[in-house]
């Protein structure tokens, strides 16, 4: 593909010549034929000794690379330009209309004609799926799900019985979706199960990573905004809302009926106690635990600084006596201030 | 569904009208055809507003509840009683007996005739089934299983050859059952894997959570008592034991053979190392590392304290310190006494 | 089998009587007909009351040993030893050649004779698949994957396109290879999805545990290297590189581009943040996080000490304010340097 053909369709200027492109490289892997993108400053020097054919930059860059003799495009957001670019040279395949014969499509379930379904499909009955999804191998989708137009589901998800689904919804595989939530009253002398008779309800261009799990609702329904993205196996438990473009990292984990604002920002194997409130814009770091509602956007924190094992049993053991080192503190300033009061007579 | 016909069912006592109850809500979206429940004194004030056409509560709260002119039921615990009244509104659908013609079944297994096996299951040689089980699409049982009765197991699970499940065990969606533990042992220059000859043993009455893995023993079995109730996204290795009605939240963890007791909870994402014993009615806290064996049943807890970022800057990096602050104080405790002891002279 | 035969097999030195040996047990366990092992010099009081037919000892222990009257076998690691007799006594079942006519091939796709492919397989275009496989039902195989010879890939596992794996490779049910990794441009108000077109490529005689994922790379691909142990619920992230003969036990998760080398072993649910380096033969303890890239090999810890809930509660708090503490001793230690200075007079 041509520089040129690329600015055309996505914006940008061109600098230097129109050269052809097959695919998109690191800096330091590009070659002749492939185009590369400087986001980070903190990479600015692999500038020089790129070998990539073309170099996405911000157009204050513009004099700096235009130096060392590549072919630039100038792009507010170098980053956000090169996935564009990178979706232009690679578009996800069409689906190929058609259920395949070793697929069950059960009674009164709707399929568009322009939607793919793999063999090993199962599909229960009163299932409506809309244009052009593709459902791969193993994937099972219980009674009366609804799914939008465009969705993509890879192998062996799961959904269960009621579940409704957005359009260009993206589940990979191994999702499960719509699973009971943990729902348990103690009766006496064992655990006595709740039903749980919510559904999941999943916004339009939501991304499911693979493995991840999301329960259904015990009373109410467990909902997931427009926009958002999850990584792999994140836990996500009954009746938890996720506000619109959250981006939740691998590994993270909401307990039950906790509300997540919009556009927040949870790290990876970050985890959310149960019954909480996070605001809208929230940032949490990797591995934190979030143990009280956060009123306040900000970016959150808890994480034991790491350390040698010999470092660390020098100072954890301190820790559960962190108490009484606060109290002897105390003491002191109170022993020197009467030690100063003595020494000084009143007047 | 009566009220009349609930109490009838379920013991409790009607006070008010015996109105139609199609559905449990909670105490804010119930409406007049559906019932609510007051179990934490904390939600009491919403007894005012609730729309609901009936509320279950405590009978000491009959005389202020009766105030609101809604129908109650009184019952000596609530919450229970909701999850009973919800069974009864909600029950399972019945096993539609047979084995799907796109089920495979292996040479020598018995499958009772009143189960259901959906297309798309894979059971294997020697396998026994009991009564009224449901196996769901893509679940793969191994060889030699066996499964008591009225066990509903969800789709994509999958159970490796040998193990033994009890009756009512309910499996969701992704659980893999009796995969290999992790045993290697280091040869020269290379992992040397050993072979894990024990199965997985579960008790009656037990429910593994979506995408929870449960490893096979090594050269013993590991084993998951009566009763025991698995959130999602568990990883229990070999050798386990789980004592019966311990009840474990989303993403915890467990090492090789560590043996947890009886009636404990361990929060979601909680860890606990291996080869411990971890006694009877232990509650673990969400998050929480358990590095040592627990002795006396108590609530353990293990998590750094939540903070903005900027704040956690401000004191994690003292905490590598924190052996030298103790020493310090020790100093200033010493020369403080020093001070006092050269002020006080000798009688 | 006899021992006579075992150490025929794999070496090490026959003490007493030549029994037979029917399977391995633990040394509490075993009965005559067994076979047990002393690795752990703690365990050595077990020997005197062990009911094993046979005990694999160190050569050192071979006088201790030999009065209780066990046969003996002397192996300079019994622990290894044990593990090798594990796998003479419980040898891997043989493929079973062929594709069966429940598993649906993709065309162009070539897999060898002596391949076992079990009912509900998926196998995509142009697969390439070795000798003497055995690929479990529920598996599906994306376009353009290789898999080299003697694999073993358990139910429902997902590989997607373009993926490839070594020999002997072994892949655990529900592991999910070469998903999209987690890849996002902020677009004005929303998320931008970044294609992924890398893949993920898996040396030889690599396990990966149950449920465990690994992403496919963004630009370039991520390698697992000859050799790696991953256990279950591993999260690997797009780009990770993991050294060959690494052993990573549950939970873990390694974020985008991070670079873990040779002969690591990572703990249970450690986790390690995106774009680090980890040198060779570091140790990570379990539910450690990694922050920052480790150049030294050693063993590094970071997990808070576990207490009970209310020694914890009057520890925790006082963490949020270690560094106020910090200048508070600082403070102490000034004033009482200048109570000092003043009561010593310049001469």
């Amino acid at each position: 593909m041509k520089l040129s053909h690329i600015v055309a369709a996505l914006g940008g200027e061109l600098r230097g010549e129109d050269r052809d492109i097959d695919r998109l490289a690191s800096m330091e892997e590009a070659g002749a034929g492939q185009i590369t993108f400087l986001a980070n400053p903190k990479y600015r020097s692999q500038l020089d000794s790129t070998a990539a054919g073309a170099v996405i930059v911000k157009p204050a860059l513009e004099e700096a690379a235009s130096k060392v003799g590549r072919s630039l495009i100038l792009a507010a957001d170098p980053y956000l330009y090169f996935a564009r670019v990178a979706t232009l040279l690679n578009p996800q395949p069409a689906a190929v209309p058609g259920v395949h014969p070793r697929a069950v499509v059960g009674e009164g379930s709707v399929i568009a004609a322009s939607t793919e379904v793999r063999e090993m499909v199962s599909i229960g009955r009163h299932v409506t799926i809309g244009e052009r999804c593709v459902i791969h191998p193993g994937v099972v989708i219980g009674d009366n799900v609804t799914i939008g137009d465009d969705a993509l589901i890879y192998p062996n998800v799961s959904i269960y019985h009621g579940c409704r689904l957005g359009s260009r919804v993206i589940l990979h595989a191994g999702a499960v979706i719509g699973a009971d939530g943990f729902g348990l009253a103690w009766n006496t002398d064992r655990w006595f199960k709740i039903p749980q008779t919510g559904v999941v309800v999943i916004g339009d261009d939501v991304e499911v990573g693979a493995n991840t799990t999301i329960d259904r609702g015990a009373l109410k329904d467990t909902i997931i905004g427009e926009g958002v993205k999850l990584d792999n196996q994140i836990q996500l438990a009954h009746n938890v809302q996720v506000g619109a473009h959250t981006a939740m990292a691998g590994c993270a984990a909401v307990a039950g009926s906790t509300k997540i604002g919009a556009r927040c920002t949870i790290g990876g194997a970050a985890r959310i106690i149960g019954h909480l409130d996070i605001a809208d814009g929230t940032h949490v770091g990797a591995g934190t635990l979030i143990s009280k509602s956060i009123r306040q956007a900000d970016a959150y924190t808890a994480v034991y600084p790491m350390a040698t094992h010999k470092e660390w049993l020098a100072n954890a053991a301190h820790l559960r006596h962190l108490g009484e080192l606060v109290t002897r503190v105390k003491q002191l300033e109170k022993a020197l201030q009467q030690a100063q009061d003595n020494k000084d007579p009143q007047p």
